[in-house]
């Protein structure tokens, strides 16, 4: 058995401990909204953007990316559960910003181990038993998460899926002080206030 | 000005607050371990697995399916950020089981609009503008969740990419009492206790 799973299983038999009338929640999101973010272990959705369970879709991967299976998420989530409203939310200090797809394709090349950053640059264990496949992935990495924000709520926004009217919020999640701030060039489909 | 958007900042001004020294954790999760699982509103894995702000990776998308994109965020997960454990955790009464891809392309044929589930199926407003682009994505919705899980686990042990002795837990969410139940045809990489 793994230290860890013991531990997330003693968490979880605590929090079913005093799970309540939350058995009652439905299934689409009460406030219908979603958030498309950062995998990033400092980030939690539910406390910077003040969710309890069943308020709002939270989707996240590697540099909260407007990939084509966050894309796929965020119009099931509007069209089939009703959200109409929709976060990218990228923060700084974000990994996304240390590697490019070179980088990442030599380091898998040369080894299944995790490897290190100095200021040498990455360094890879080189144990062997690497292999050549990350060469075919794009690993959507960046130098600029302003202007990734930008491009994510751009991408969402011309997918032929996506309501034109449907407001796209853009924000980078600052780890030092836990505020959103706005990407205000992102904003799209959002309207003035009367 | 959205109501959404206004919540969400009042919650992110009062998280802010009292911040504390959480703007000191680094970048690397310190428990070194991910979690997949669903964009479901009723879900906050912080909260069923314990975790806090610098624990863990959290990847989310619709069914917590292991996508091409979930693999890209584990792999950059492990290699680049240090984890060596993962769990997949898909849950009960999800969206997922309640469409299939024919029905998904149709429903955006339709029209952009949030469609309505009844006892006859899936309804579309039918207001016109819809899109025949959906035809062209696969939206990963699945039938067993408990085969999901197993299927999933599958995929990302089957990744080149992927550690053979990296452990891969599979688990189900029950949202009608919070608790983590293994799918113990799942497990993968996971060593017997000595």
């Amino acid at each position: 058995m793994s230290q860890i799973l013991d531990e997330v299983l003693a968490a979880n038999a605590a929090y079913a401990a005093e799970f309540g009338d939350k058995s009652e929640l439905p299934l689409p999101p009460a406030r219908r909204f979603a958030i498309l973010t950062c995998m990033d272990a400092r980030l939690d959705p539910a406390k910077y953007a003040g969710l309890a369970e069943g308020d709002a879709h939270v989707i996240r991967n590697a540099g909260g990316r407007a990939s084509d299976d966050a894309i796929r998420s965020l119009v099931i989530s509007y069209k089939l559960l009703g959200t109409r409203e929709w976060f990218v939310i990228h923060h700084t200090d974000c990994g996304m910003e240390l590697f490019d797809n070179d980088t990442m394709a030599e380091l898998l090349a040369s080894s299944l181990e995790t490897a290190s950053l100095s200021e040498q640059g990455w360094q890879d264990p080189g144990t062997g038993g690497g292999s050549t496949e990350g060469r075919y992935i794009n690993w959507l990495s960046f130098k600029d998460n302003a202007r990734s924000v930008i491009e994510d709520v751009q991408r969402i926004r011309s997918s032929p899926l996506v309501p034109a009217d449907l407001p796209i919020h853009g924000y980078i999640y600052d780890c030092k002080s836990g505020r959103l701030v706005e990407v205000p060039e992102a904003r799209s489909g959002v309207r003035a206030a009367a």
